[in-house]
């Protein structure tokens, strides 16, 4: 099947959102084993929808709009569609009881266009909305399969995974559909993996083997039409074993997982805590790690010593180590060593972590914009300091600082488990 | 002049990759006083880009490429277009010395196909890319015009707001462009910002007044197309002054600044530092102080305490305080109090901040997901702790809590401002 995605909004065209809908739906389209050949945004303006409408039937069996079900004057794709199909509009019952309930029972007098929302494209399946007001539609018209879905990410992701996949499922019948693994990486370049592996990707061609980058870390995915899960894993097991064999140090997870969360699990099985010490990311670690929920039980927080004066009140660190002639400076191998010592000795922790180094935009201490010392001090062991130097903006290179340090500290916590 | 813009990628339709690209253009050419009416995804195939081609000449005068400029057999835009058009290609030579001084420079062996990046269409205006090798080409065909532009966005960026944004100046002439500014509100939701004005959004047409929302802070674009920016900005100027009169209090910046540089920004007029104590956020507010480059001189760090044990170790906040039976809890206006007040003394600042809070997925100290207080601490002042009960997921709870802190700072802090 052959789709093509059309997001129905003028704030799109004006740049005032970002069509993350798209790749939302492209994604999941690709693992239901459904090809997207074409994207299309469109204002909100009847002519031009169904413009876009004549031009996707020509190259697409179904055809998925997300946007403009919304109760406004400027929503507008269920109307175009059902005039250029030359059908209808009737009313779906459930909608239209839940809104005017939602309405009582806050107290609000209901504004008349709100009953729009429990519109339907006559003779169309509705898909029901858990998370708003606007029903989504789905039908097939002369073989064109039409998708109907809401615009707001919080309605649409739910409406999308759930009743519409649904649809799209019961409408394909028994095919091959898309597996995809993810195996992630930190510690090495993307262009440096991508060589690695260079004749794998160019020769393999099931799984097609994928490698991508985000911030600090890199991906490779796997990918394979099959029946079952299990047809696809023995293929993708196969896959991923060849690819352990070239780079298998830097693999941290065969999920989708961050770094963070494989560091966490890793101190989980053995029960350990860390602390962190930031000056250059100010929190950045700390708020990466407390992102996951439950991670309290493995980092129980840290102190941000942004200025050397915080460095001296809140970890003891003394001036003299700081400023001054011939002193080290905050940006120094023995300045990130005491930092990662001093929160895990005040904090009582296993390990103490620390980031020193300059974000930029300009140097500090004479010393150069992407210059980073991130220190691991665990109790009981010679403490360990790592020097980088990492190019990029001042918002990349605390990205990239962080990660770094994460990497070491995920490496040195993996060599200690049995059978890696 | 009307628009198209034809994202050109595979790694697009597959979903990897959000289209970050045609927002930013979008923007750019809205600023240029372009309206885009469609933007277009289509993936690396050469048949499939012509047919996007033919369709967008029938509605656009300008066609905007991102993508396919790279060296690979998948960089297909260039010789799509050109065989479309019934063109041949030459060689930009600047960027062909370019490319091979890099290899040679570097010691490597120049693989054939970087030299692609040097092609363009003939009879084509290049268009130099200062942050990689691919040129960039504009021309006008049978009163079309053509701009292409790499896919990359470090390397679009650039490519675009110089040389392509010059080449369109150009051929455009004497024209009235867009004059855009922004008004920045905290503290008040965005149906509550939208149905105070509702009245002037509907009447006014010149300037237009749309409003819109980003996580814990809502914005109105006021948008007018003038010859210079001194005509724009007595519209605009008239059209904040009526929306001032009714939300007046709510707006922190007439600029696209974040809370947090607004704070900041009075923070540093009257010499002042603060800290901060943070539970549930777990560095966020940190985090996103120092994104700021320069923010050192106004805020000096603080501790994560993210565990009880640490509001106790960090803070020296007694375990009665926040266990057991009859104590206000973790959770609580007086253990916010106390945080705000300890960091504060212990970083010898003029304020300390705090957060303390439930974030989920789960309750805590059987108090509900979304409830969080938050402390202001001024040296020689009575200590202000906020109570807020927010809704959202994790993640939206630590923003919302943050922005919520900073909003209330902003509040005092501005009240304190002569003329306000």
């Amino acid at each position: 099947m052959r789709a093509e995605i059309i997001a129905v909004g003028t704030e799109l065209l004006l740049g005032q959102t970002v069509n993350t809908n798209a790749t939302y739906i492209s994604t999941g389209l690709a693992e239901l084993g459904i090809d997207v050949y074409f994207q299309t945004v469109v204002g909100d303006n009847a002519v031009r929808i169904v413009q876009a409408v004549e031009i996707a039937r020509t190259r697409a069996d179904l055809i998925v709009f997300t946007g403009g079900l919304g109760p406004t004057q400027d929503d507008l794709t269920k109307d175009a569609l059902a005039g250029y199909l030359n059908r209808g509009i009737s009313i779906h019952q459930p909608s239209m009881v839940k809104i005017e309930n939602l309405f009582t029972s806050r107290g609000m007098h209901m504004v008349e266009s709100n009953r729009r929302q429990a519109n339907q494209i006559e003779g169309s399946d509705p898909l029901v909305n858990d998370a708003g007001l606007a029903v989504g539609n789905a039908l097939i018209v002369e073989g064109t399969h039409y998708v109907l879905l809401p615009g707001p990410p919080r309605e649409m992701k739910p409406m999308f995974d759930g009743p519409a996949k649904a649809w799209l499922r019961s409408v394909m019948g028994e095919e091959r559909r898309l597996f995809s693994r993810l195996l992630k990486f930190a510690g090495i370049g993307e262009s440096s993996l991508e060589q690695a592996i260079i004749d794998l990707i160019e020769v393999q061609s099931d799984p097609t083997i994928a490698p991508y980058a985000k911030e600090g870390e890199v991906a490779i995915r796997l990918s394979t039409k099959a029946l079952s899960l299990h047809e696809a894993d023995s293929r993708l097991d196969q896959a991923e074993l060849q690819i352990k064999e070239r780079v298998g140090q830097y693999l941290f997870a065969n999920e989708d997982i961050p770094l963070e969360e494989a560091v966490i699990r890793l101190l989980r099985v053995t029960g350990r805590k860390f602390a962190s010490a930031e000056s250059l990311t100010g929190g950045l670690l700390a708020e990466l790690v407390t992102t996951l929920p439950g991670s309290s039980g493995e980092f129980v927080g840290g102190v941000v010593t942004y200025t050397n004066e915080m460095k001296q009140q809140l970890l003891g660190i003394p001036l003299s180590q700081l400023e001054g002639a011939g002193a080290p400076g905050a940006i120094s191998e023995s300045t990130a060593a005491l930092m990662a010592e001093r929160v895990r000795d005040l904090t009582d922790c296993d390990f103490g972590l620390s980031l020193t180094g300059v974000a930029g935009p300009s140097e500090a201490e004479g010393k150069p914009v992407g210059l980073v010392y991130f220190g691991i001090a665990e109790r009981g062991k010679p403490t360990i300091v790592h020097k980088a130097q990492l190019s990029g903006t001042r918002d990349i290179i605390r990205v990239r600082s962080v990660k770094s340090l994460l990497y070491r500290f995920w490496q040195l916590l993996s060599a200690e488990q049995p059978g890696r």
